[in-house]
């Protein structure tokens, strides 16, 4: 026979391809083929253009369960040295922030603690997080540097970024955050640290290959809109595409100033203004919407969703994992936590962690069910895409395939997600 | 040799016992032993009477891990039909009371789909729920009826509920919460269902061996304070325990008619007054905070978690998994979410979701590590209690004791937790 045989067909499989309007782009009763890496087929199982076991040498049926792409974490500052678990009990036993920052804590805490460990701990502190997230169906990963603030110790995390991609066999997607914080040793050097950065740092890293993409911390605590523009300036001459936290606690403007610069997202958003909801849509900059740190936090000021559905401003969700302000390893609880918090549908949160998450890393061969997508899928325990956001905590993946292999399921971290 | 030996020994352990006034009542450099189900010696690895492999059979290092009590979970409604993920969607598109009334959403549709379920359904539905609690660190589990409201339905959940127990070699503590809501057959006869439930049902289903305690919902939508104390004689009559839904949305003195009883806890409380607090204090009645409600009810009204300290109510934490206000799947983020959105320390939550959880329970041999207390103990991945709150999902549990037996981890659910 001359038919083109797939390696693996699903079937009676409940499809979210989250392509098209219709609500979650949902295929009942359907089939999925996969061959070399990539969704060969996909429709109704009664559309199969031939008898399963002639199309396919591993033919599974899935009893109806949900099919979805694999889940995109598009925002983590996954790589860091030690954890802020003390700062969270000294917090909430009363300290006061300066208290606090005695006994080590705050951002330069995880600085110090990230510039101090090896690449050897900083990989195995960040595995049992990486796997914590795949094991709620994350299959693209983005890890961003920035407690490093220095060549070697940047460097160092994004390595670590690369091999947590390596050795677990998905998709990381680095972002050089070297503009996160000023490092104390440049407390009254501002302007050296910022020509540090863009000349010395940026190039030097993106000639590693270690950059896909740029982003900085824009507000009044981090760093101005020229600074930031001074940054882009030198993403745009390394042909990098460039990414922004901006309008979390202030409204400086950055998500006009990432939207001028076509950036790929604009993140956190809380204070953003209609005039930069306009920007991005213009730009085709993406949303993306951090409820964990909002949660973490106890904040009161919502991001702007009606608007950013007004203007169709594509919404991401992100776990923004990070040891300080959202220590959050679970990328479906995010998705619930838009929900219950932004008060999306689950509908656009789940689009959220797949389709507009993987146009917020730039990519184009995931995030959706379609002929010639990757074949990142997660089989999950239910049939209704609205479960996964539901259900706060748990366990809901059946089984998770990346380029069409299955990932053995929740390998339990051997370590703890923190340095201990 | 005639030296007595014991079944298990875990060395290097550092035990969170939350015996005594020290933090977490912890012990570093620790080991523990097990005999029979019990503890039977704890203490540090210096003071052990003799050499470790003269001691036990089976000598386990765990390299400075973390072991607390098995978590409990003092209040959850895990048994039920359907799920109301349908509901959630709706709500977040839009959709008002009557809307989703009409699409038959609320308690009354949790009834009716429960009252449709066979106890195998049911059993197959609540299983992977009690093993998603189970592989975050829960070896005790409340399960209350109250989704039946007549006498085979509320039967059948309780029947569930021990068998979940027996299945999963865990601890089901089972509650009868006939006095949750009104069912619609008993519309315009209040009375005639108030006395079914305390006349017929209680004394049937205590006969049956089926009711560890006795609960009902009192508030303006469910249950009076006459009606509550009606309910309350008769459990007094016998010889039952009682515990109370109070004051979650109004105060109706709720807790006070507990303690009055001598109850083991009164549930929610976010409208408790001090005379109630004092009445608690009095009587030594724990106080059940369920901040997964409070979360998913985006509820703004705190528990007055100032006053309990200072009249030294014991607080405890549960998750009241249920499908219409919490569907949350972890006790460990129930404790997380305490101290995030309640502000307890994340002492108090542990506390609660052990020792203090335990006493809401009225098991005295469980909830602390002390000699001759059950050997249901958790073993994390983190030396540091306060990780176990500080981090928002994820996997944590390295390994979990029943009764001194391992338990095989995260077997992971077949089925949805929900009914799909
Ligand atoms: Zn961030
Ligand atoms: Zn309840």
């Amino acid at each position: 026979m001359n038919e083109p045989r797939w390696d693996r067909l699903l079937l009676n499989a409940t499809l979210a391809t989250f392509v098209g309007d219709t609500p979650y782009g949902l295929i009942e009763q359907a089939a999925i083929g996969l061959h070399h890496g990539r969704i060969a087929w996909l429709g109704r199982v009664n559309d199969l253009p031939d008898a399963p076991n002639l199309l396919a040498d591993v033919v599974e049926s899935l009893d109806g369960a949900l099919v979805t792409p694999g889940l995109i974490d598009c925002h983590t500052h996954l790589v860091f040295g030690g954890d802020r678990a003390h700062e969270f009990d000294l917090r909430l036993n009363g300290a006061g922030y300066e208290e606090i920052a005695r006994a080590g804590g705050g951002i330069l805490s995880t600085v110090q603690a990230t510039r101090a460990a090896s690449e050897e701990a900083l990989y195995a502190q960040a595995l049992p997080r990486a796997r914590a997230l795949l094991a709620d169906g994350v299959t693209t990963l983005e890890i961003k540097s920035g407690y490093g603030l220095e060549l070697e110790s940047e460097r160092r995390m994004l390595r670590v970024a690369r091999r947590l991609g390596r050795e677990l066999g998905i998709t990381v997607q680095t972002s050089f955050l070297g503009l996160h914080a000023l490092p104390p040793e440049y407390l009254d050097r501002r302007a050296e640290y910022v020509a540090l950065v863009c000349d010395e740092m940026l190039p030097a890293l993106a000639a590693d290959g270690l950059v896909d993409a740029v982003d900085a911390f824009c507000e009044g605590i981090g760093f101005s809109r020229e600074e930031t523009r001074r940054l882009f300036e030198r993403a745009k001459q390394l042909g990098l595409p460039v990414k922004l936290h901006a309008e979390q606690l202030s409204d400086l403007d950055g998500a006009a100033l990432v939207a001028e610069y076509g950036g790929l997202s604009a993140d956190h958003l809380e204070h953003l203004g209609e005039s930069g909801i306009k920007a991005m849509a213009m730009a085709g900059t993406v949303a993306v919407l951090l409820p964990g740190a909002f949660y973490a936090l106890r904040e009161t000021r919502l991001p702007p969703v009606d608007l950013l559905r007004e203007h169709r401003v594509p919404m991401a969700v992100a776990t923004d994992c990070n040891p300080g302000t959202s220590p959050l390893l679970s990328l479906r609880l995010a998705a619930g936590m838009a929900c219950t918090l932004f008060r999306l549908t689950p509908e656009e949160a789940l689009r959220g962690v797949t389709v507009h998450a993987a146009r917020a890393l730039g990519l184009t061969d995931r995030g959706t069910l379609a002929p010639g997508q990757r074949a990142d899928l997660v089989v999950w325990n239910t049939s209704r895409p609205a479960e996964l956001c539901y259900w706060i905590g748990g366990s809901l993946a059946r089984k998770i395939y990346v380029a069409g292999e299955t990932v053995s399921r929740r390998k339990p971290p051997r370590r703890s997600p923190s340095a201990s």
